[in-house]
């Protein structure tokens, strides 16, 4: 039998309030000034020797091309497997094309632990290494696990705090929990999840991990490659409140607006074996596109003393070329809203989500006039300084892409385009909807997700 | 350039006191009172020569089995086609199966449209024939159109009242616009544009139109079989407010548990080609199971001379046995709650929906001892009628199903269900809760949704 029944509100606005508090406090938390990060991050890097080395697909321990489809696979048929795609759409200058995707069905747990102290909100990070990371270390998330991994199907250690995530306690709270998609030009309709759990038990805190404000991630998150992709798309989902007193577009608009987008778009993304992919060839070293762009399927070796196994190999994937993902934004009647942009992209589960203004690597472009660029590339590009209000490099996810880095940036817009009505696709919005759209997952690409990272740990304000 | 910005407010209340109001006005709207409806729906009949017939499916005119994968198709290469579907999961009674499936990729419309007569808000409502409706004749929306049908795919006439939701305008006002998953049990993924559109425009209206208050259509699901799925699935999306002081558990609690079932649940569905299904037969008028259960697909000659078209031929899922689908309801500190099932349906998008407490065919689990039948059926079949809040037989999509007829109730938990934590998989939720989640699409399954138009258009008052 339960306990007797006692209603709850439906919504806690104290969460907001203390999410505030704690993106208020930017100097130093209880355990380290912000300044000393560096030289604490460093610390944890000479503390472990991490070494990745490119090796040929040959020297790969468990992994093989399966002789009837070319796919590379692990011999436990867990982990993930790269394979064929082709991709259909109806409008775009990309109409049909075939690529390696990587496939793993299985759901993840992204996720950070979080704990007052001295009435202030802390997140328990940690300095992990992922073989993709150009710099290897980054601050990761409290957990960033597969399944796999928590059900031990590589035989590694436990995951340290897995439990706080997966076992319910009346000591542990809940302040999110969405399913989200990750890049769906590379992945075929992954998501992880990505949680928020509050605790009041006594945490014991490994030497690779710290507790650091909501404002001291947003400061650091003013550098190249410190925070990685895994906590930012965490931080993107924590339920921080905008003060708005209203939108371009009301709630109901914006929902009708994106639905239509769904609905006009004719997108179809088949399997196909990764042998019969066109255009791409396979080498000892990389499988790489014809014409050299994209992205190249290539096979590293990892030793690390520190992760819940101390070496192994695996595939990755490596872009060709530095990406451009922004955000324009502006106000209205002095309210900020950013402008997204309804993307398809192929591997996503249902057609579209809402990315960021700009999310290209322009090097993919170059082949093209000026006019078959994308909207806003150019703007974003050739944006005066003055109207830059950030730009730093960041990291996709280190487990899976190699030097995968993108220069994110927020760019006011300037005033003919503030004034004129956006091409079909594309929406004003402002972050406190944002918000409320991250709270449920598919709607908000891991790029444009990243932005709002930014945007809620208050390293940018708009 | 655009008009000057203004800004809007995220949410107008206005309109669920509106929807409030119009759900008020129950015995007569400005058109009909609601005691004359079954006279005209009948002269509706009568004004009509329709003719539906079971016919061999060599007698089908365009549709025939793919010489390749036996899969039935049309030879537009439109409409839709019945496939294969392999299913595995990792729990529950069913561990794998095969079976047909409809596969319909594109995105239709079912739509309705509201207008305000005497300050109270009214639905343009048709009198619509449906092949697999056993009384032919049921209440629709005032669109329902596939994409085939408003881009012309079968030369038919234009779909009457389409523009309105298709065609923005400065008098067309969007209060619902959602895409929501249909049956994933006999459809692969696919979902409809679900919207309600308010207009201030003069709109003509066609003699199998009726305009009808919200209470009205309320009165009118009291009976079997007159308001259609379409019109049950729109009427689920409508913003309607629930005076609710608070719920058992926290939006965020209830997000967080539907994350953990969509993530816990390890399900694979596969198209395979329908020739290659196990255990169904295809015969000349039929496709069964072996064991005579779940369904069997038909073909039937179809004539009549108010659709789009006036006779043509077509495939239908016929059910064996009649479907029971039920809530149990429960008040918490006053507050009405029904208890929600994480449903996996292979047919689903993503994994897991939110279904009613209870929804099966009992006939399929006949052979099963008590032990084995689903949690809640044998409570819910064996319910003091004291218990039964409501009951009616409603029919799915006449234009897929054929007799396809569940018995839907409201059931008031008895006090030792009340008491008692439910199992893994089922969540008490507020009526407020689920219109919360009905704004966004694959949250709440098709069959929930005919249980919540009850709710919302004040049939069922919990």
């Amino acid at each position: 039998m339960s306990a007797p029944a006692v209603l709850r509100p439906r919504e806690d606005d104290s969460v907001a309030t203390r999410l505030a508090r704690s993106a208020e406090v930017r100097k130093s938390g209880a355990f380290l000034r912000t300044a000393d990060f560096a030289d604490w991050l460093g610390a944890r890097g000479r503390a472990h020797d991490f070494r990745v080395d490119r090796i040929p697909f040959a020297d790969l321990d468990g992994w093989s091309f399966a002789p009837d489809t070319g796919n590379l696979v692990h011999r436990s048929g867990r982990f993930f497997t790269v394979e064929g795609l082709r991709v259909t759409r109806d409008e775009g200058p990309f109409r049909e094309w075939q690529q390696p995707i990587i496939k793993q069905p299985e759901v993840g747990i992204l996720g950070i632990l979080a704990k007052e102290f001295d009435g202030v909100l802390h997140f328990l990070m940690q300095a992990k290494m992922e073989p993709g990371n150009r710099n290897l270390l980054q601050l990761s998330p409290t957990v960033q696990a597969t399944r796999s991994n928590y059900t031990k199907a590589h035989q590694g250690a436990d995951v340290k705090y897995i439990d706080h995530f997966i076992r319910p306690s009346g000591r542990r709270r809940v302040l999110a929990d969405a399913l989200q998609s990750e890049h769906g030009s590379w992945f075929y309709q992954k998501s992880n999840r990505n949680m928020i759990v509050e605790t009041d038990e006594d945490i014991p805190v490994d030497e690779d991990f710290i507790w650091l404000t909501l404002g001291q991630i947003g400061e650091l998150l003013h550098a190249d490659n410190v925070v990685n992709m895994d906590a930012r798309t965490v931080l993107a989902c924590a339920p921080v409140a905008y003060d708005e007193p209203g939108a371009l577009r009301s709630d109901t608009e914006l929902l009708s607006w994106f639905t239509a987008e769904r609905a006009r778009h004719q997108v179809t993304a088949e399997r196909i074996p990764l042998r019969d992919v066109a255009e791409w060839k396979r080498g000892d070293m990389a499988i790489e596109h014809g014409g050299g762009g994209y992205f190249q399927v290539v096979a590293v070796s990892v030793a690390a003393d520190n992760r819940e196994v101390t070496g192994w190999t695996q595939p990755l994937f490596e872009p060709v070329g530095l990406g451009v993902t922004a955000f324009l934004t502006r106000r209205v009647d002095g309210v900020p809203h950013v402008l997204a942009h309804a993307r398809v992209e192929g591997g996503f589960l249902d057609t579209v989500e809402l990315g960021p203004t700009v999310q290209y690597t322009p090097d993919n472009y170059a082949h093209l006039a000026g006019s078959g660029w994308p909207p806003y590339l150019e703007a974003v590009l050739a944006a005066d300084p003055s109207r830059v209000r950030y730009e730093a490099v960041h990291s996709e996810e280190g487990g899976r892409f190699l030097n995968a880095e993108s220069r994110y940036l927020f760019v006011d817009a300037d005033e003919e385009t503030a004034a004129t009505d956006p091409p079909p696709g594309y929406h004003w919005v402002t972050p406190g909807q944002l918000t409320s759209l991250v709270r449920h997952g598919h709607y908000v690409n891991v790029q444009a997700r990243t932005l709002l990272s930014l945007l809620n740990s208050g390293c940018v304000r708009l």
